[in-house]
This record gives C-alpha cells, sequence and structure tokens, in this order.
C-alpha cells in the first residue's frame, strides 16, 4: 500500500525502513511543505547517535576513509549512516578516481545508508536540512552517522556545528594543507588523520602534526588529547585505529559533559538556520517589484532597503 | 599615511587603488561592521559590468580557463577581477595539480585582482558576502568581473543569480558529468565548454551536447543560442572564440532587456540574502538558554519552536 501521510511515513521511518527514511529524507531536505512535520516527528530520538565530521580538502581521501569507516562498524553490528555534502566527493557528484568503488561496495548492504547533499555551491548553503537529514537517520535508528564535509580553516568550525566527533584528513601530498593545519586549525579537530600514509612524507606529517599539537597545548592538560593518526583507506591500515578512537571519545562526550555542550550548541545552530531560511523565504515573497525597481535605479541599496523590510 | 574612515577607504577603491579595494574586500566579506557602510558607497557603481560565472565539477579546469580569460581581455586592455568559491580550486585551497601557475602568470599585473571566497562547507554559505565582493570590484573600475565556483545541477541554478553570463565547464574525461550536463541542466547555461579538448572524446562530447541542446529547444528559435565550445586551456585553444562569445552576449544582455532581467534577480537574491543573515544573527541573539534546555529536554522542537521566535 502506498504511504499516504507523514505520520504514516515517519512511523516506517522509525521502523528502519530504509525506503521510507530515503523518501523522508527527500522530503527534508527538499524542504517539501511536509517537512516540518516529519522534523517534529524524529525530534525527539534525537541526540543520541554519534555524528562523526569527515573534513578535509579535495583529494585528501575523505571517501575512501569514509568507507573503510563503514566497514569497520558494519563488523561490530552497527548500522551505518553517511551524507555527503562535499562537492569533490565522488558521492555529490565530483566523479574522481577509484574512490566510488569504495564507498559502493556498501550500496546493496541495508545496514548502510548512503547520501548526497548538495552543497548549493556558493550561496544559500545547504542550511538547516543538514540537521533534518542527521534527525531522518536518528530516527531510523542509524548507531553512526558519518558526514563528509570539504573544508579546510574556517569550514571545519562549520563541521563542528553539526558533528560531535570532527575528523581532520589530510595528506602528506598536501603540504600546504599540512602547514595550515599547524598554523591554526588545531582547536577544530577531535582527530587529526595522515591519509595515504604509506606515501613518503608521511612521518614527517605526522610528527609536525604532533609537534603543532603539543606546541598549542602548552603545559595544561586537556580532557582531550586529539590524537594524530596516520591512515591509508588503501590498505585499510590505521583505520581500526581511528574507529577505536572514535569510540574513546564518543565515551569521553557522554560522561564529560562536553557531548552535552556540543549537542547545545548544535541546536543553537539548527534552530538559528531554521530562523534564518524561513526568514529568506519569507523575504523572497514580501520583496516587492518597487523594491527591485529602487535598487536598478539606485534609489537605494541592498542594506539600507533590506534593515527597512525587516524593521516592517 | 593611513585609512582612518570607511569614506576615504571608498573614495580610494573608487580611484582603483588596488590595495585599498583588498582591504574593501576583507571588511566586506568578513562582515565587519564597517561593511553596510562600503556597500551603500560602492552600490551606486553597480550593474555595468559583465559578471561571469564559471561553473563545473572538480577537475573540469575551471581554474586554468579562468587563467586564460584573464590573458584574453587584459589583451584588450581590459582589468578583471576574479573572485574563487570554489573549494577544489588552486585558488580557494585546493591545492592541486599546476593550475595554479596558469593563474599566478597574472598575480603581479595590477590590472587583475584575484581573491578567492571561502564556501563556507556546508552550512551558512558565503551569503550575501558575494555580492559585495562584486560592488567592491565593480566600484574599483574592473572591466571584467569572473566568478569560480564548484557545481553541477542545482549548484548551477545558484551561479546564475549572482552572474550575467554563465559558462558551464566539462571535460571529455568526465563521462557522468556530460549525461548530467545533457539531461537535465542545459537550461542554466549560456556557454557550454568542453575543456581539455585535445583529449580523446572531445569530439564526441560536443556533438552529444549539441544534439541534446538542439533537442531541448525544440523548434522555437531561441533569442540567445547558448554555443557549445571546445577549448583547451592547456594550450589556449579556443580560448579567443569563448571570450568573444562573452562579448556577444553581453552586447545581447544590454540590447535585449535580458540583462535588466537578470540584474533585477540579482537584486532580489541580494536582498533576501541579507535579510535572511541578518535574520539569523538576530536569531542567534535572540535563542536563550532556556530555549536550548527545552531542546536538549525535547520538549519542543527546532521548527516549532523557530517558528514562534520568528512570530515574537
Amino acid at each position: 500500500m502506498p504511504v499516504k501521510t507523514g505520520s504514516d511515513l515517519s512511523e516506517r521511518v522509525r521502523k528502519g525502513d530504509i525506503a521510507a527514511a530515503a523518501r523522508a529524507m527527500s522530503v527534508v531536505v527538499d524542504e517539501r511543505p511536509e517537512a516540518d512535520e516529519l522534523s517534529k516527528a524524529f525530534f525527539p530520538y534525537s541526540g543520541r547517535t554519534q555524528k562523526i565530521g569527515l573534513c578535509g580538502p579535495p583529494g585528501a581521501g575523505k571517501s575512501s576513509l569514509a568507507g573503510r569507516l563503514i566497514g569497520f562498524f558494519r563488523k561490530q553490528g552497527l548500522k551505518v549512516g553517511m551524507l555527503a555534502v562535499d562537492p569533490s566527493s565522488p558521492i555529490s557528484g565530483g566523479a574522481f578516481l577509484g574512490d566510488r568503488l569504495r564507498i559502493q561496495e556498501h550500496a546493496t548492504d541495508s545496514g548502510v545508508f548512503i547520501r548526497s547533499l548538495a552543497s548549493r555551491g556558493m550561496i544559500g548553503g545547504v542550511s538547516h536540512t543538514i540537521f533534518g537529514a542527521i534527525h531522518v537517520l536518528e530516527a531510523a535508528g542509524f548507531d553512526k552517522i558519518i558526514v563528509e564535509t570539504v573544508g579546510t580553516g574556517q569550514d571545519e568550525v562549520e563541521i563542528g556545528r553539526v558533528a560531535d566527533s570532527v575528523v581532520s584528513v589530510t595528506t602528506p601530498q598536501l603540504g600546504d594543507e599540512i602547514q595550515a593545519m599547524k598554523a591554526g586549525v588545531m582547536e577544530i579537530g577531535d582527530f587529526f588523520v595522515v591519509n595515504k600514509a604509506d606515501i613518503p612524507g608521511a612521518d614527517k606529517a605526522i610528527s609536525d602534526l604532533k609537534g603543532a599539537l603539543a606546541l598549542g597545548r602548552g603545559h595544561a592538560p586537556k580532557p582531550w588529547e586529539p590524537p594524530v593518526l596516520g591512515a591509508s583507506a588503501a590498505s585499510g591500515e590505521g583505520v581500526a585505529e581511528l574507529g577505536r578512537a572514535l569510540e574513546r571519545h564518543w565515551n569521553f562526550l557522554r560522561q564529560s559533559g562536553e557531548g552535552k555542550r556540543r549537542l547545545r550548541e548544535q541546536h543553537r545552530e539548527e534552530l538559528s538556520l531554521y530562523i534564518s531560511r524561513r526568514a529568506y523565504r519569507d523575504a523572497m515573497r514580501r520583496v516587492s517589484d518597487k523594491n527591485l525597481d529602487d535598487l536598478l535605479e539606485h534609489r537605494i541599496d541592498p542594506a539600507s532597503l533590506g534593515a527597512r523590510i525587516l524593521r516592517a
């Protein structure tokens, strides 16, 4: 029987029906009219699942590493959901290399759900729909959620507002990226992975990163010391170590109160993005022909006009 | 003497001072307090410069092509500004290949201004700051503005809200992308460029795209027939043809009213993004500790709470 109502659909998602989860996710991500209703139904199940952010520059091998991590979790009998918001990801459409295969080996596994989300390139952003997509996976009973996102520097701050555990991935080939990591973004990652650790320069990259971390830390012991790990998505080397470190981090988050603090910030972000998206859509409707004429004729500028519309 | 006030700075930008333009752009892009004041000063000079959007998947060679286009315009004595919001771009930090060099040959040319804008990865987006960055270049007297953005499918719609002339770039190596182009996104581009036209499969890709365009067009003649061009950023082949086609398109836009229609939609987008960004920042301030407690305890969901805060 076809699904008729949002509540039918949400019940099927709750029972772990993969087809229903896929459908619910499309509703949420495309912001169809039933999206809010579904999100309300799913929200009570949120906050219990570890959300793992994989970030790093294009070419760092995030997708391959994600494929390996999925394999690691599956061996433990865990269900894994994955969202790719990386335009250079083989999942999201940047058709690169053989990475695609590493992911596709999980394509027929009903304990794995993989979906790409358009990053909407330059403007607008994925906005709050990333949270909606996560809530679908949470409600459907996935045990781990991986979010793959491109990003260096400032972008990594953003994944920190979505994920509980942030894995910053680089490779020895990307010397500039390693410099950038060393220079300032160390505070973002909970894990630093030097991928492709079987190629020359990996050991030096790892020891450089460890040195920078030690320097940044100073003498004060931190409740969580971000490990620097070598890994090879190609051979699988180091993946189990990363998987176990992720488990340790999840325990740390739950026991220390840091997990709740992060969840709180995630809720703040989700709420603010929801409000801003609603405001954007309202604004699109409220912008009049006269407003646009005024702009075209340079009778007013967007900032002044925007402020005026917001006051109205 | 150091620059003291926004109005000093905007005057220097207006005189074409590159250092001042760089500084003004940082103010606008980082949304510093003086950003609105600067944007107001620059807005009267907007809308006269052709904004060229270069979009396509990672690996299509957009940056190299942009470098070649800059060279083409420079030979005509035109000043060129370029903004890269593509995380896989060598300018934006995806340190790939030798593309970097193709751009860097212009690094010391005072008639060229190149700047990368963080795409802010997954959430939030560059938002309206892309428009602010464009207004700086317009006010500083650049004759052509190139915006490089990653994107396939839906993303290309977004570049269409920023640029006047959209160049959709692909290569024969990216077979899936060519299929996607053929399947549905043909209406977005004003130009389709098959880059790396010196490698096998290019001729077939070009004729496939031409066929799909002819099919999509049907019998009704269109005021602008998007050309399908072969090009090689490596050898420079086809770049002059693209440059001349861009000039034809700019004349078409100005003479047909289509240019004004697009500018109107750009203003609509800029205004809506400005409003939404302001609403987001206001929302971030208005979200109370109690709101977050309520979410953590699942006493309410983000959509219901967001709607309530917006009504208040």
